[in-house]
């Protein structure tokens, strides 16, 4: 059995270090062996150009995200925390794994690049992994938003051995309601979308999150789900070993009945 | 503008010469420039044994499947049929996919197996491929029942250039209705899913199959839809050159967006 808090958050652009604040009087509060933030929580989303972002964007190395590190040691939890990464001159829209076990912490950097993003971000060059949680028997995996789009996402993520996959979003489209479900179902895995609410105006140009939310059964079915508008809250606990075995029936495994030989990537 | 039927379609397992009589008969009173039958439409379903299946396959250039061939061209339609398939002492569950342009005319067969399936015929040994309505512009690839399982199969037909998947099915369970939508969605593409009805019973194990069947638009919204139980012809209208743009705003393309560097098979 192990616990998972989904949180739906709302961060205020541009406004790091009171962002970061109220993360972690979230944690301060929260209990759980997996927490999982949205996407760019640290930073907010809407921003125009790299110029915006490197105001923003912080090293996975500095202070400020190594406090995150901390907080995960001392909680014995994996936090998943999406935040705007600096890296080598680069910038990425990106998710801190920490682990307790330090070591094991990393970057997942967001594969696929939704809307202006792309004049804001580089694209991600980590390519998906999964981190084991030192203390509980889980696998976890990352994917960011706009990489529900694309089933290779979290099939990888499942063909690495994840029985939980982590998704910090800031979803502005209805459609992913619908698809979503799909992503636990074909794979057979846990899946937690921590959603922002909210709107951001730029320069004129409006964006809208919308919410809801959602911890996954391997089935598809909701455990838990947040409201549209305001933030909050999902705590449930998931199975893991229910989702390693892959058959649904005395004949059928989803993932040994693959015949790769005949997919193309 | 191409139009579409999808018969849903019981046979009467065994009955190889009464059921193509009766998909004859739908055939006569059916215009349309693509039509879709189910799964093993020729046969029934629930076989036991390799040798049961073997009193019921026929090869794609026999005689009773070629008068298939002679109605594709005299209609100008493109004919998708489940059928049991001999061929050189394999039996597959094939789709004969049957041109007005009989050069272009094939088979594909199912690349992953259902349930006892696996006892009674021979993986497919095809892989997917698309073919071309020679008089209308249209591209039609085909997958068949359990392959929606697999998001591999609608995306590689994707791949190739599938404006509309044909997929012939004899669906027993019912989670298909939350996915099918999802792979219309993901890929954007038009999907037409023959199912069947009715109940097989065969050594006191008896299979049920659930109707249902769907024309979905590229954004996964059915066009037309059948009942649970009884069998009726679907009939409408598609554009699939609507299809070809994969963008959805001025920045994405969900083809174009894919980074197979990072994708797995």
């Amino acid at each position: 059995m192990v616990s998972i808090a989904t949180i739906q958050f709302t961060p205020t652009i541009f406004d790091v270090q009171n962002n970061i604040k109220r993360i972690k009087d979230i944690l301060t509060s929260t209990t759980a062996d997996v927490i999982v933030f949205p996407e760019l929580a640290t930073s907010g989303y809407f921003f125009h150009s790299r110029e915006e972002v490197e105001t923003v964007a912080l090293e996975f190395l500095s202070k400020e995200m190594q406090e995150f590190q901390q907080i995960a040691k001392q909680k014995n939890a994996v936090i998943v925390l999406g935040f705007a990464e600096s890296f080598e001159h680069k910038l990425y829209n990106s998710a801190a794994v920490f682990s307790p076990n330090t070591i094991e912490s990393r970057v997942y950097r967001k594969t696929h690049l939704f809307y202006k993003e792309r004049y804001c971000f580089d694209e991600g060059d980590t390519g998906f992994f999964t981190i084991q949680h030192p203390a509980k028997d889980v696998s976890i995996g990352t994917m960011i938003c706009y990489d529900w789009r694309f089933p290779e996402s979290a099939r990888v993520l499942t063909l690495q051995g994840a029985d939980l996959i982590a998704c910090p979003s800031n979803l502005v489209t209805h459609i992913w309601t619908k698809v979503m479900p799909t992503r636990a179902i074909e794979n057979k895995v846990y899946l937690a979308v921590a959603n922002r609410c909210g709107t951001e105006e730029r320069n004129g140009e409006e964006v809208s999150f919308n919410g809801q939310s959602h911890i996954y059964s391997y089935n598809g079915e909701p455990l838990v789900s947040a409201n549209a508008t305001d933030d909050e809250v999902l705590l449930c606990t998931i199975e893991p070993e229910n989702t390693r075995d892959k058959s649904f029936n005395s004949e059928n495994d989803i993932l040994k009945d693959r015949r790769p030989e005949f997919y193309i990537v």
